[in-house]
């Protein structure tokens, strides 16, 4: 099953990407290895805005950074054309947005490392860090960055 | 225009680099990349102290991230010799003292995304994460950490 | 003196990595570079709970960076199968659970910093960021995650 046969049963449609909204660009490929920005977690295409342990549930989470997931991987599709070029998902960091008593963050950012790895299989399995941030922006609940290795 | 002469159009002077208050380097190269340390926003010299959301306005943001990103040029100028070596700016993760409250800290972080765009240029335009934190050594307001590709 | 045989003059015994709590894996190669997946502070087997400024003490952030970083050894030694295939340590981000108060995150990395000099000699000084979170997965002190370039 191709990546995009898997995002059909997955009932993913890609985002057609945004542009950044600050001085920066979505990613940069330096040898075999491409750098993606942080991807803010949206719902009904604005910012999802929260905290955990202020104004959101646990369960939220998952979905979340599900929602940043795959505004990565439209981010990924943009910029290789095809998806199958990844060869393995390399790094992960997820920033959660956290009041001090939330010490969840490793369950929030699961929906990122499990979309990746529903889409991708073995070479979506990625190293991570999870930390809780004291503000992300835009009030967003959740960010996600990523490094991939490309085919060569 | 050279990139040592464009630092002269925007009167810039690169510091001479100070070793890290820490027990870490400045810098790395692996292959073709070169990894910078975070280097945190100085005013006079020292750690320009304060958080958004408390005690900073928005607007203070982007000349405290523009000055950790000259001292970033400081350390590439010193690691390199020569800062027309930087083939792409690669990566930038950017650390903003935040408040709960403080939601923009992607206008901060312009401060030194434009600077880099402005010295190198398109080479200059990277990928970047810019992420609220509870604090950061010596106070300081925002903190930068690079990735750099360089001439092989 | 082999790295082993410094462990051993160090009195370090590698810890039997445990499989991550949540999806994700300890680390991928990419070319030759390795990415290590962060590692929470651990103190008996469990997390080590707390967060400067409120319940931990300075003095006890070297200890638990430490601990971390011996986390982190016994994952490259899994990895590798043997450490000195570790070329350089090419950087660190070390995350430190602080109220806002606290602003010696670079004194609690240290203790990572240092093991890992102690242990690759020169090889292990590295570039780094110390970061104050709001919050940690578990409620742990302080997480360190690292990428190592090994030897091709």
């Amino acid at each position: 099953m191709t990546v995009y046969e898997k995002l059909r049963e997955l009932k993913i449609t890609l985002p057609e990407p945004t542009a950044p909204v600050a001085a920066f660009v979505p990613t940069v490929l330096a040898g075999n290895l491409l750098y993606v920005s942080g991807h803010i977690a949206k719902r009904a295409g604005k910012s999802w805005a929260g905290q955990w342990g202020s104004d959101l549930l646990t369960e939220e989470g998952r979905q979340a950074a599900r929602n940043a997931g795959i505004d990565l991987l439209g981010t990924l599709h943009q910029a290789l054309g095809d998806l199958s070029r990844v060869k393995r998902i390399v790094k992960l960091l997820c920033f959660v947005n956290s009041a001090s008593c939330f010490t969840e963050q490793h369950l929030v950012a699961n929906g990122a490392s499990e979309l990746l790895q529903e889409v991708f299989g073995l070479a979506g399995a990625h190293p991570r860090s999870a930390i809780g941030v004291a503000q992300l922006p835009m009030g967003s609940c959740v960010e996600v960055e990523l490094v991939a290795e490309i085919q060569s």
